[in-house]
C-alpha cells in the first residue's frame, strides 16, 4: 500500500469523460484514514426519489457496511439518499466496533444531509481486522458537504482506490421514446478478485426512473453475466459491494424489460468488470476464456472459472508458453461433466487440440505467437451439449508475489 | 525441467534407509524418454501371491496409464505382477496414441516376465499431451530385468522424480502376533498437486499377507486422510497413481481392521504426504492448517481447503506476513457453513482473534515471529460444532512463478 505501483500494462489509454448525472452530486477528500497525500473519501448527495439497488458479498464473514446495506436496500422511499465511500481500511472482521464505526459514519452523514439514516449507504475498503478511525471520516463531512458537484464523479474514482494501478470508469446514454437517460459507473479493484461477486466497489448512477424492483432485478441479473464472470486470484472479498442509483431526474421512466437500457447498463458493468481484470495485480494479460459444448451453462461457467483461476494455467500464460496440457488438466479437474476425447481446444482461430489429442494442424509457433499477444482468447469446445458461459481473467505473475507478500507492511 | 532446482529447503534431511521387501524386487534405467543424464523409468517385479490395492485421480480427462491400472485393479491372480513407471512423459490427453503406447509397454513387460497382461500396471509423469515414445522404454526393457534386486528401491525412488528436488522414501515396521512385517513407500511430486488425490505417484510395498479387498479398504481409507489432505497449488493432475502391493512374502496375515498395521501403513503415507508439500514447487514454509468447531467434518475440510489453497493467504505466508485477515476472508469465501462472530484464529499457541475480532491480547510481533518459522501452525476454530480436519500446505512464491512459467521451455 505504501509503494507506487506502475500503471498496469493492461489499463485503458484514458479515463473516460463520465456525463452529469442529473441528480448525483460527488465530493471527495483527503480524510487520513491511512493513506497519506491523497483522497481517500468520496461522498455521493442523490436527489429526492431515487431508487437504489444494490449486489453484495455473498461471503460468510462480510463486513459491517456490507451487512448495514443489505439490511437497508430495497426499502421505499421518497427521501434523497446518500453514498460514503472509505478506502484504506474495510471494517471487516472488527466485531461489535465495526458496527459501530459505520453507524457513527450513516447517522452523521444522514444528520449532515437531513436525510433518514435508512437511506445513507456505506462502504469500506481495504486492511481487514482493524478498527476504522470513523472520527477521521466524520471530521471531513462539512468540507464534503461544501465539495459537492455534479462533476465530482472523476475524482470519486480516485478517492476509493486502494491497490489499483488506474481510476475505472465507463458511461453510456440510451435513446428512449421518452428522451436520452445516462449511465456512469465508477469501480475499485484489482485483487482479492473472484465472483460473488468479483472482489470490489462499484457504484452506478443513472438519470433514468426506473422503480427499486425493477432496478434490483436488472443489477442483479447483469452482474450474473459480467462481476460474476471475472477473476484474478479466486480470493472473494468480504466487503463486495454494487450500488446502482436511478434518481430519476430525467423524467424518462425504464422497466427491467426495457432491452436498449439493459444492454446499456451491461456495457457499462462489463466495461468496469474488465477494468478490474485489466487492473489485476501483476497482470500483464487479459484473458478471455469461452466455453462451448458444455452439458448446461452451469457446467461450462465451472470449466471456464476452473480454466481462469489455475495457477498453473496462469503462469503458463504468464510465462507466453501455450500450454494446453494444463489447461486439459483445468477441465479435467472442474467436477463438471467432460469427455477427453470429446474435447477440442483453440487459442484464438488456432485449433490446437481435438478429439483427445493435439490436433494434426497445430504448429507449437503458431501458439507461441499467439501467447505473445496482451489479449488472448482460450476457447473450449466441450463437445457434450449447447451450455455456454464466457469468463475474464489474467496471468499469475511475479507481480501478484511481490504486491501480496507484503500488502501490510 | 532443463534446470537443475535447488533442493527445497524444508526437505528432509536425508533419504531414509529403506528395509528389503521379501518379494519385491526393483530396477531402473536411463532411457531418455525425455531428460539426459538420469533415470527415468523404473521396473518392480513382484512374487505370485502379491494383492495390488490402488487410488486414482477422478480427474475427468485422466491419462491412458490411469485408465489402464483402474481397469486392472482388483483383479483376482495368484500369479506374479510388475509395475513399470516412466519419469518426461504424462502420455496424458494422448488419444488413441495414448492407449497403444500404454498397451506397448505393458504387453512387452508381460511377455518379458512371464506374466498375464492383466497384472503390470503403468504409470506416465511428465509432460501431457505429447506421444509418449515408448519405444525407448522397451529398449530397455531386457537391461531392467537383468538389473532387479532387492535392495534397489531408492533408486527407483528416484527415477521417477520430474520437479522434484529430492527423492521421497518412507518406511515402518509392525510386530504383529505372528511376526514382524515391513511397509516401505516411495513417491514423487510437487507441483499440480491438490486432493482427488493430491497430484503425484506413489508406490507402497509391504511383505504382509493381505487379501486384495482388505488392501483396497486401507488404502482408500488412509488416503483420505493423508494424500487427499494437501494441496500446493489446487490443480489436480491427470495422472494420479496410488498402488499398494503385499507380496505375502512374510507369512503374516493382516485384515483391515488390523489396528497397529492401519497405523503404520498412515505413518508411511502420511510421510510421504508430508514430503510431497515439503517440495512444493518454490515452497519456503511448510504449513499445517486445522480447523475444529465446524458444523461437520466436510465442513472443516472445506474451510481448510479454502484457507490452503487461497493465493492470498499463501502468499501473505510467503512474505512473513501475519494477516489473520485473509485467513478470515478465505473461510468467508469457502461456501462452508461460518459465524463471523464465532470464529478464532490462533498461530500456533497465539490466540490471535476470536469473537469477531482481532483478539486484546493478540500483539502483531508475535504473529510476525510465528511467521518467520519455517514450520506454521494455523489452528482456526469455527465456533459452531464438532466437525475437524487438518490439511498441509506450502507457500506461494516467486519461485513458484519461476518454475512454472517456463516449465516448458
Amino acid at each position: 500500500m505504501g509503494k507506487t505501483l506502475a500503471k498496469s500494462p493492461l489499463a485503458p489509454e484514458r479515463f473516460p469523460d463520465l456525463p452529469v448525472i442529473a441528480g448525483a452530486e460527488f465530493a471527495s477528500v483527503a480524510a487520513g484514514v491511512r493513506y497519506a497525500g491523497r483522497t481517500d473519501v468520496m461522498l455521493a448527495r442523490l436527489a429526492p426519489g431515487t431508487a437504489i439497488a444494490g449486489v453484495f458479498t455473498r461471503s460468510a464473514t462480510r463486513s459491517a457496511p456490507v451487512l448495514d446495506c443489505q439490511a437497508k436496500i430495497g426499502g421505499a422511499s421518497d427521501a434523497g439518499a446518500a453514498i460514503v465511500v472509505n478506502s484504506g481500511n474495510s471494517n471487516a472482521f472488527t466485531g461489535r466496533n465495526g458496527v459501530e464505526a459505520t453507524r457513527a459514519v450513516t447517522s452523521a452523514v444522514a444528520k449532515m444531509l437531513d436525510l433518514p439514516e435508512g437511506r445513507v449507504f456505506s462502504s469500506s475498503t481495504g486492511v481487514i481486522g482493524e478498527p476504522l478511525p470513523h472520527a477521521r471520516i466524520t471530521a471531513k463531512l462539512d468540507e464534503l458537504k461544501a465539495g459537492l458537484t455534479e462533476a465530482g464523479i472523476s475524482d470519486a474514482a480516485r478517492a476509493i482506490m486502494t491497490t489499483d494501478t488506474y481510476p475505472k470508469g465507463a458511461t453510456a446514454s440510451v435513446d428512449l421514446p421518452g428522451g436520452t437517460v445516462q449511465i456512469a459507473g465508477i469501480a475499485k479493484g484489482s485483487g482479492m478478485i473472484a465472483p460473488d461477486m468479483a472482489t470490489m466497489l462499484v457504484y452506478i448512477f443513472t438519470d433514468a426512473k426506473v422503480a427499486q424492483p425493477d432496478l434490483q432485478a436488472m443489477v442483479s441479473a447483469v452482474s450474473d453475466r459480467t462481476f460474476n464472470c471475472i477473476t484474478v486470484d479466486s480470493d472473494t472479498s468480504t466487503s463486495d459491494t454494487l450500488l446502482m442509483a436511478a434518481t430519476g431526474a430525467s423524467g424518462v421512466s425504464v422497466g427491467a424489460d426495457d432491452r436498449a437500457f439493459v444492454e446499456a447498463l451491461e456495457t457499462v458493468m462489463l466495461d468496469l468488470a474488465q477494468q478490474v481484470v485489466r487492473d489485476g495485480e501483476g497482470a500483464t494479460k487479459f484473458v478471455t476464456i469461452r466455453v462451448t459444448g458444455a452439458a448446461s451453462d452451469a457446467d461450462a461457467r465451472t470449466h471456464a472459472m476452473s480454466i481462469a483461476n489455475s495457477p498453473l494455467v496462469k503462469t503458463a500464460i504468464a510465462g507466453e508458453d501455450p500450454n494446453w496440457g494444463r489447461i486439459v488438466m483445468a477441465i479435467g479437474k472442474s467436477g463438471a461433466a467432460a469427455d477427453r476425447d470429446a474435447l477440442s481446444i483453440r487459442f484464438g482461430d488456432i485449433v490446437v487440440a481435438e478429439n483427445g489429442w493435439v490436433s494434426p494442424t497445430y504448429k507449437e509457433a503458431d501458439g507461441a505467437a499467439i501467447m505473445k499477444q496482451a489479449e488472448i482468447d482460450i476457447n473450449v469446445d466441450i463437445g457434450l451439449g449447447q451450455g455456454k458461459a464466457t469468463v475474464w481473467t489474467c496471468d499469475l505473475t511475479h507481480g501478484y508475489i511481490s504486491i501480496n507478500a507484503d500488502y501490510r507492511s
